[in-house]
Protein backbone atom coordinates (compact mmCIF):
# COMPACT_ATOMS: atom_id res chain seq x y z
CA UNK A 1 0.00 0.00 0.00
CA UNK A 2 1.47 3.56 -0.78
CA UNK A 3 0.95 7.00 -2.29
CA UNK A 4 2.74 8.79 -4.74
CA UNK A 5 2.01 11.96 -6.27
CA UNK A 6 0.92 12.49 -9.92
CA UNK A 7 4.17 14.75 -10.91
CA UNK A 8 6.51 11.93 -9.92
CA UNK A 9 5.40 10.24 -12.67
CA UNK A 10 7.19 11.26 -15.89
CA UNK A 11 5.09 12.17 -18.75
CA UNK A 12 5.05 10.58 -22.08
CA UNK A 13 4.06 12.28 -25.20
CA UNK A 14 1.41 10.43 -27.25
CA UNK A 15 1.73 13.13 -29.98
CA UNK A 16 2.51 17.05 -30.13
CA UNK A 17 0.58 18.73 -27.09
CA UNK A 18 -0.79 15.14 -25.96
CA UNK A 19 0.72 13.37 -22.91
CA UNK A 20 0.18 10.42 -20.73
CA UNK A 21 0.91 9.64 -17.28
CA UNK A 22 0.86 5.56 -16.18
CA UNK A 23 0.14 6.53 -12.45
CA UNK A 24 -0.45 2.47 -11.16
CA UNK A 25 0.08 -0.42 -13.88
CA UNK A 26 0.63 -3.95 -13.91
CA UNK A 27 4.28 -3.54 -12.33
CA UNK A 28 2.54 -2.17 -9.80
CA UNK A 29 1.44 -5.39 -9.05
CA UNK A 30 -1.86 -4.01 -10.30
CA UNK A 31 -3.77 -7.00 -11.12
CA UNK A 32 -6.89 -5.98 -13.34
CA UNK A 33 -6.38 -2.11 -14.84
CA UNK A 34 -4.09 0.44 -15.13
CA UNK A 35 -4.90 4.11 -14.05
CA UNK A 36 -3.55 6.94 -15.97
CA UNK A 37 -4.05 10.60 -16.79
CA UNK A 38 -4.15 12.28 -19.78
CA UNK A 39 -2.89 15.76 -20.70
CA UNK A 40 -3.73 17.62 -23.94
CA UNK A 41 -2.74 21.29 -24.28
CA UNK A 42 -5.11 24.26 -24.91
CA UNK A 43 -6.24 24.06 -28.96
CA UNK A 44 -4.91 20.21 -29.64
CA UNK A 45 -6.77 17.49 -30.90
CA UNK A 46 -6.47 13.89 -30.80
CA UNK A 47 -8.73 12.80 -33.30
CA UNK A 48 -11.07 10.02 -32.60
CA UNK A 49 -10.04 6.22 -32.82
CA UNK A 50 -11.14 3.13 -31.62
CA UNK A 51 -9.94 -0.33 -29.27
CA UNK A 52 -11.41 -2.82 -27.93
CA UNK A 53 -11.48 -2.03 -24.69
CA UNK A 54 -13.42 0.42 -22.65
CA UNK A 55 -12.13 3.82 -20.84
CA UNK A 56 -13.82 4.90 -17.84
CA UNK A 57 -12.83 8.55 -17.25
CA UNK A 58 -12.93 11.33 -14.64
CA UNK A 59 -11.82 15.51 -15.26
CA UNK A 60 -9.68 17.10 -13.17
CA UNK A 61 -8.98 20.28 -14.68
CA UNK A 62 -9.24 22.35 -17.94
CA UNK A 63 -12.35 21.91 -20.39
CA UNK A 64 -12.58 20.18 -23.63
CA UNK A 65 -14.96 18.44 -25.78
CA UNK A 66 -15.24 14.80 -26.56
CA UNK A 67 -16.03 13.63 -29.91
CA UNK A 68 -17.01 10.58 -32.25
CA UNK A 69 -17.10 10.85 -35.76
CA UNK A 70 -20.29 12.17 -36.51
CA UNK A 71 -19.00 15.16 -34.51
CA UNK A 72 -18.87 16.45 -30.52
CA UNK A 73 -21.15 14.44 -27.63
CA UNK A 74 -20.70 16.45 -25.21
CA UNK A 75 -18.02 18.90 -22.99
CA UNK A 76 -15.63 17.17 -20.59
CA UNK A 77 -14.97 19.38 -17.36
CA UNK A 78 -13.95 18.92 -13.68
CA UNK A 79 -16.84 16.87 -11.87
CA UNK A 80 -17.95 15.15 -15.36
CA UNK A 81 -17.18 11.85 -15.70
CA UNK A 82 -17.36 9.44 -18.70
CA UNK A 83 -17.97 5.97 -19.97
CA UNK A 84 -16.87 4.67 -23.78
CA UNK A 85 -17.67 1.56 -24.59
CA UNK A 86 -15.22 -1.26 -26.01
CA UNK A 87 -14.89 -0.09 -29.59
CA UNK A 88 -16.42 2.79 -29.36
CA UNK A 89 -14.70 5.68 -31.47
CA UNK A 90 -14.36 8.25 -29.36
CA UNK A 91 -11.51 11.29 -30.11
CA UNK A 92 -11.19 14.65 -27.86
CA UNK A 93 -10.37 18.82 -28.51
CA UNK A 94 -9.26 21.06 -25.80
CA UNK A 95 -11.89 24.38 -26.01
CA UNK A 96 -10.20 25.89 -23.32
CA UNK A 97 -7.60 28.04 -21.68
CA UNK A 98 -5.53 25.34 -19.96
CA UNK A 99 -3.94 22.16 -20.07
CA UNK A 100 -6.78 19.74 -20.21
CA UNK A 101 -6.52 16.68 -17.46
CA UNK A 102 -8.47 13.27 -16.77
CA UNK A 103 -8.15 9.74 -15.19
CA UNK A 104 -8.48 7.29 -17.50
CA UNK A 105 -8.87 3.57 -16.07
CA UNK A 106 -8.43 0.72 -18.81
CA UNK A 107 -8.38 -3.16 -18.14
CA UNK A 108 -5.00 -4.78 -18.23
CA UNK A 109 -4.39 -7.34 -21.03
CA UNK A 110 -4.57 -10.52 -19.05
CA UNK B 1 -20.56 6.65 -25.33
CA UNK B 2 -21.87 9.08 -22.49
CA UNK B 3 -20.99 12.10 -20.12
CA UNK B 4 -22.38 12.72 -16.77
CA UNK B 5 -21.89 14.78 -13.91
CA UNK B 6 -21.04 13.60 -10.30
CA UNK B 7 -23.67 15.24 -8.93
CA UNK B 8 -26.11 13.73 -10.63
CA UNK B 9 -25.32 10.17 -8.89
CA UNK B 10 -26.84 10.28 -5.23
CA UNK B 11 -24.77 9.21 -2.52
CA UNK B 12 -25.03 6.25 -0.29
CA UNK B 13 -24.16 6.59 3.20
CA UNK B 14 -21.39 4.03 4.40
CA UNK B 15 -21.39 5.44 7.88
CA UNK B 16 -22.43 8.56 9.47
CA UNK B 17 -20.13 11.16 8.05
CA UNK B 18 -19.06 8.83 4.91
CA UNK B 19 -20.87 9.25 1.87
CA UNK B 20 -20.15 6.91 -1.83
CA UNK B 21 -21.33 7.57 -5.21
CA UNK B 22 -21.39 4.12 -7.33
CA UNK B 23 -20.09 6.58 -10.63
CA UNK B 24 -19.56 3.73 -12.86
CA UNK B 25 -20.89 0.36 -12.40
CA UNK B 26 -22.27 -3.02 -14.47
CA UNK B 27 -25.18 -1.60 -14.35
CA UNK B 28 -24.06 1.04 -16.93
CA UNK B 29 -22.53 -2.16 -19.06
CA UNK B 30 -19.05 -1.84 -17.50
CA UNK B 31 -17.23 -4.81 -17.90
CA UNK B 32 -14.31 -4.76 -15.83
CA UNK B 33 -14.32 -2.25 -12.90
CA UNK B 34 -16.40 0.05 -11.05
CA UNK B 35 -15.84 3.82 -10.51
CA UNK B 36 -16.71 5.23 -7.43
CA UNK B 37 -16.19 8.93 -5.01
CA UNK B 38 -15.96 8.19 -1.46
CA UNK B 39 -16.66 11.39 0.33
CA UNK B 40 -15.56 11.73 4.34
CA UNK B 41 -16.57 14.55 6.15
CA UNK B 42 -14.46 16.70 8.47
CA UNK B 43 -13.24 14.79 11.41
CA UNK B 44 -14.57 11.78 10.52
CA UNK B 45 -12.43 8.34 10.77
CA UNK B 46 -13.16 5.22 8.47
CA UNK B 47 -11.56 2.46 10.29
CA UNK B 48 -9.43 -0.04 8.97
CA UNK B 49 -10.63 -3.13 7.01
CA UNK B 50 -9.66 -5.10 4.12
CA UNK B 51 -11.73 -7.06 1.18
CA UNK B 52 -9.67 -9.44 -0.87
CA UNK B 53 -9.73 -6.71 -3.93
CA UNK B 54 -7.18 -3.73 -5.17
CA UNK B 55 -8.22 -0.22 -4.64
CA UNK B 56 -7.10 2.09 -7.33
CA UNK B 57 -7.45 5.84 -5.59
CA UNK B 58 -6.91 9.28 -6.61
CA UNK B 59 -8.04 12.40 -4.61
CA UNK B 60 -9.79 15.27 -5.84
CA UNK B 61 -10.35 17.48 -2.78
CA UNK B 62 -9.30 18.28 0.85
CA UNK B 63 -6.94 16.56 3.00
CA UNK B 64 -7.28 13.00 4.65
CA UNK B 65 -4.90 10.32 6.21
CA UNK B 66 -4.33 6.96 5.02
CA UNK B 67 -4.03 4.41 7.70
CA UNK B 68 -3.74 1.37 8.50
CA UNK B 69 -4.18 -1.08 12.12
CA UNK B 70 -0.48 -0.19 12.87
CA UNK B 71 -1.30 3.63 12.55
CA UNK B 72 -1.07 6.58 9.74
CA UNK B 73 0.71 5.53 6.11
CA UNK B 74 0.28 8.94 4.84
CA UNK B 75 -1.20 12.20 3.57
CA UNK B 76 -3.65 11.85 0.85
CA UNK B 77 -4.21 15.32 -1.16
CA UNK B 78 -5.00 16.49 -4.13
CA UNK B 79 -3.05 15.28 -6.90
CA UNK B 80 -2.12 12.65 -4.98
CA UNK B 81 -2.59 8.42 -5.78
CA UNK B 82 -2.88 5.89 -3.67
CA UNK B 83 -2.57 1.61 -4.46
CA UNK B 84 -4.20 -0.71 -2.11
CA UNK B 85 -3.26 -4.28 -3.16
CA UNK B 86 -5.91 -6.95 -2.66
CA UNK B 87 -6.51 -7.65 1.14
CA UNK B 88 -4.35 -5.22 2.65
CA UNK B 89 -5.93 -3.02 5.66
CA UNK B 90 -6.43 0.38 4.95
CA UNK B 91 -8.76 2.86 6.67
CA UNK B 92 -9.33 6.97 6.04
CA UNK B 93 -9.07 9.81 8.21
CA UNK B 94 -10.28 13.17 7.15
CA UNK B 95 -7.59 15.88 8.76
CA UNK B 96 -9.05 19.19 7.00
CA UNK B 97 -11.58 21.48 7.37
CA UNK B 98 -13.95 20.46 4.18
CA UNK B 99 -15.49 17.10 3.04
CA UNK B 100 -12.75 14.83 1.46
CA UNK B 101 -13.13 13.53 -1.59
CA UNK B 102 -11.69 10.88 -3.90
CA UNK B 103 -12.08 8.67 -6.82
CA UNK B 104 -11.80 4.99 -6.34
CA UNK B 105 -11.69 1.93 -8.36
CA UNK B 106 -12.47 -1.55 -7.64
CA UNK B 107 -12.46 -4.51 -9.95
CA UNK B 108 -16.53 -6.06 -10.66
CA UNK B 109 -17.09 -9.45 -9.57
CA UNK B 110 -16.83 -11.95 -12.34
Amino acid sequence: MWIKDSTEVAPQTLQDGIRIRWLITDKDGAPNFAMRVIEIDPGVTFPPHTHPYEHEIYVLEGRGVLTNPEGDVGIMEPGKFVFVEPSAPHGYRNIGEETWRFICIIPLQK
